[in-house]
Parts: structure tokens; sequence; C-alpha cells
């Protein structure tokens, strides 16, 4: 039995998220059929992030346990031949340790999420940003955000249905930009807690448009209410971009 | 009556190309049913290049006349709502002269050609984007273009159906530049010949394999024969990017 650590892609925007689940195709459950097309072995597709229905991945890890010899190379072209044609790709794929973990070994994840900020509707971009059409100040809502930067209660930013032990996490990072006609949030932490991302793209978007000021986003986060921030941003424009291992060593 | 011009973006993937056909919807019919619905005039929108099927656009350049006195900021909000929810969204709309046609007008049209050069299957570039999964040397291709600068006769790049008076053409720029995986092709002359862009991105790829080198596209030129050139590259790579005119003089 090999362990492989695989880094995946995908459009999210036909799945019901990254997860198994009754109600219609996940990515978990057609990399777990790609997986027994190749190999004929029945497996548990292990992801580093459970993304929700419509949320895009660039770099999501699963890993997955083969009992046929094989090589790394064509675990990722066999996976990816019967992946065909979902929009599903294994991009790398190594072998791993045994106690490799996607999730669990996990140290930092890295979003993005992109705001499709223009007047006409986004055509090519449709399903893959969130259309805000009134102009946003991206330097207000980077200064903003700053707010969130480092170890907080973020009840405020959380799920109900989330199902972490606690609602304390660490944000390294959280940086907005203007890109043209798009606005980007780059985050960076160790771990999130469910909606997260977007319960904070939904905040600064308050900002963006000179409702809220930064003062008012401390305000929400110290409330530890989630009626306190602003509503969730849509899953379309939410994309797992990374996510950070210790180096392996022998 | 006022003539508007129109600067239109869209997804060709699910279109017959921009022209009116008898076999499916066209990007230019949308576009006239919008007008349509918006004013319940029956237009003829006039479009300065009749991309192909598939064949994306960020910068097409259409015009309209239009009776009911409006506002050309009206003309783009209206023709974008009533354009839901197909993927094509006019960007700007102006007041143009009666005298300025979006076809006869235009001194220079900028297309790029997208390649998606990896071995992974594209995911959120599927239908925009070709995919190439060998690797190509963007350097070579670059060298190789600047024999099909200039002004030329291009009949080994233009397709059977081309309409056009003459096969001659001349290339303003043909830029070929790796952007990570992506290899991106930037061409811009007065006008093209029917799939020159297409033809021209896939004599290229052989460059880029190793299979030609630069005498040989300056060899299959000097042949003024189809079967002399590449394979025609497929539609999905190719964005109509900019039309440009001349300043509009009072």
């Amino acid at each position: 039995m090999t362990r492989y650590k695989l880094v995946v892609e995908y459009d999210g925007g036909d799945f019901v998220g990254w997860q198994r689940q009754n109600n219609g195709p996940s990515i978990q459950q057609e990399l777990e059929q790609a997986v027994h097309g190749f190999c004929g072995e029945t497996v548990v597709v292990q992801g580093a992030g459970r993304t929700d229905a419509g949320v895009h991945a660039l770099g999501q890890v699963a890993h997955i346990d083969i009992e046929k010899p094989t090589t790394a190379d064509i675990v990722r072209d066999a996976i990816n031949a019967h992946l065909r044609p979902h929009p599903i790709a294994v991009l790398t794929a190594v072998e791993a340790p045994e106690d490799f973990h996607a999730r669990f070994s996990a140290v930092e994840r890295a979003y993005e999420y992109r705001i499709a900020n223009r007047r006409p509707p986004p055509t090519l971009d449709a399903g893959r940003a969130w259309h805000v059409n009134q102009p946003l100040d991206a330097s207000a809502m980077h200064e903003a955000a700053q707010e969130l930067v480092g170890k907080h209660d973020f009840t405020s930013f959380r799920a109900s249905m989330c199902q972490a032990n606690s609602p304390v996490k660490t944000l390294s990072s959280l940086v907005v930009t203007r890109e043209g006609e798009e606005i980007v949030l780059r985050v960076r932490a160790p771990s999130f807690l469910h909606h997260q991302v977007r319960n904070i793209a939904g905040t600064l978007k308050l900002v963006g448009e000179g409702k809220w000021r930064a003062r008012d986003v401390a305000k929400a986060l110290a409330a530890k209410d989630r009626a306190a921030a602003g509503p969730t941003a849509p899953p379309e424009g939410l994309y797992l971009v990374e996510v950070v291992y210790p180096p392996i060593t022998a």
C-alpha cells in the first residue's frame, strides 16, 4: 500500500461541494470513482478542505492509499483520464509518508475571493467571481481587513452549521487589492471556520461601498454575534488556492 | 435616429459564432433580440469581426441605429438587462457619428490566442484555451512568428471558405510569450483572413514542439498553399481583444 498526495484543481460550479452528499455529484465522489476506474480499488479520498457547492480550487490537497504497484505519474495521469469530462484535474501526485494526512498535517490554507467590480455582468467570468456593480474602494477594504488579522474569536464570521470546536482562529494575512476591474481578497490562516472567508468578503464589501468603516468591522468582530457582521458572499468568488505542509523529513 | 458604438464581451462557447445562422444561436441574434426587447425596434447589429463558433471576445465592436430618444448609458444597461442570462455583455456604449461603421471604419484588430500548456487537462480554463500537453518552447515560437510579420500573401494560412478579395494582409505585430502554464500569442493587423490566427497558432505549435523551425514557417508562407502550413488550432483559444478606430473628429 502506498499513500499519494494529490494537488487538485476544479471548477466547483456544477458540484454540491467537495464532500460526498446524497443530493448531487461531489468532487470527492468523482475522484473516488476515477481511482476505482483506474485500479479497481474502493478508496476514501481525504481532502484538506471541504469546499462548499460552487467554490473552486486551484490547489486543493487530498491523499489516497493504493494497493496496486504503480508510480505517482501513472496515478496522476490515470485519475485524470478517468475524470473526463468533469472539470476536475490532478495537477500533481507524489508518494507521501504513511503518516501524511491531507487535512490533519496541513499547517496553512490560502484562499482567494474574487469580485468582478464593474457595471456590465460578467461573461467569461460568470460563475467564477462575485459580480458587484457599484464601485468598491479596495484601499478602504484592505485597511479595514487589517482589523481581522491575528488571533480572534470569529463567532461573528462563523456559519451556524460550523462544526469547529472553537471559534478562535488566527488569520496570518488578509490582503485586498484591485487588479483592473477585479477586486481580489487573499487570505491565509492555519485553518478557517465554515463560511469564514465568504462572511469576511461580504463584510468588507460594505466597507468598499462606503457603508461601513474599519471601526465597524472591529465592532462586528468584538460583538461575537453572526448578526453583527455583513452577509455571506456567494460561493462563486471563492478559490482554495494552496494548502501548506511542513517539509517532509525522513 | 442615433448611431451607437458598442464594445461587446462574450463567451463564444455556446454560440454558432458572431453571425446569424440557421443552425443555432449567434451573438448577433442575441444582441438584436435584446435591442428589440429594449426599444421594440428591429435593428441589424453590425459587428467589426465575424468570430467563429466557440471564439470569444473581450472587445468586439458593433454599431446599431436606434430611433427611440435615449442615452448611451441606458442603451448599455437596457441591452445588458435583456441579454440575461446569456454570457454576452455590452461593456460600453457611446454615441457615434452617422458615418461610423464598426466593420468598415476599423483600422486595426487585435486577437489573442491562449494555449494551456500543461499535462493535466484544463478545468476552470476548459473551453477557454487550447490544451496542449507536451511542453512548448515559447521563445522558438516567438522567433519563428517574426517570419509572418509584415505584408505577405497569406494563402497558406487562409481558410478555403474565406471571402476576402485578396490573400495579402499585413501583420503589424505577432508576439508569443509564456505566462506560467499558459502560452499567449498576441497579434495585430488592420484586418485578417478567415482562420488566419488559428492557422498561425496551429503552425507555431509545430515550432514550439520542435518539429518545425523558423525557416519551415518561412517556407510554408512562401508556398502560398494551405496544405503547406500547420493545422487549424481549435476555436476555444481565440479571443478578439480590441478593434481600433481613427480618432473621431468633429
